[in-house]
């Protein structure tokens, strides 16, 4: 098995600041989770993923940008849709291989329509299905 | 490059209802990312790996477990530290590839003492270091 663990991927070219590119822990694929939150209510709305280019276009153009694993290229958030995701911060996690993008969404975050993705999938909310009385948790 | 996009990794073995271990799309190394969110202020805590048990776990013991990609073993957040995250809602995102798991986080969610793995580490904040003015995000 291949664990992508704390691999650090060969760096991409990329307009990224080295001293940034240089502490990325990437998978594998080299690429990072990046969690889009909309960053006045808090809701999660979507995780995509980003390579080294990805992160420094978000950073710099203000737009939430990602690396489409199934298309295999760049995709602003919005470009098709209009529902762009505008850049509030962004921040790494504690062992860089996460990043965390606040962001004013517009419109819905997921293609079905939805408000977020994690809207319409819900396997379990305040104990039902657990068998473990919710004054347990 | 290996793909890891919607691969369907080999469901292994685990006591996940077969209904949803049916629709997950893991990762070539078979797991899912895990956002942690704080349930009520809605703080994004981290991100961790879960495999089918590691999501059968936090379903049905009300405490967030995953799959430690570094000691290759499952990991009852809280063990070791006390700082629980007792699990409120999961949910699964539009593609079936993302969990989400709204907690209450006891105590510091990260291992540095932050409240949260994304406290220490931002790149950006409102169009910082951008050059685009806030007023064009």
């Amino acid at each position: 098995m291949t664990s992508t663990t704390g691999t650090t991927g060969t760096p991409p070219s990329s307009g990224l600041a080295p001293e940034i590119a240089a502490r990325l822990k990437r998978s594998a694929d080299g690429l990072l989770p990046a969690i889009a939150q909309q960053y006045d209510t808090g809701e999660v709305l979507m995780l995509g993923w980003m390579d080294d280019e990805a992160l420094h276009r978000t950073l710099t153009t203000g737009r939430c940008t990602y690396w489409s694993r199934s298309r295999q290229e760049y995709w602003v958030k919005g470009d098709t849709s209009g529902h762009f995701q505008w850049v509030k911060s962004v921040a790494l996690d504690c062992d860089a291989d996460t990043v965390l993008v606040k962001v004013d969404q517009v419109g819905a975050a997921c293609h079905t329509g939805d408000r977020t993705c994690f809207d319409a999938d819900v396997l379990r909310r305040d104990g039902a299905g657990s068998g473990v009385p919710s004054s347990d948790q």
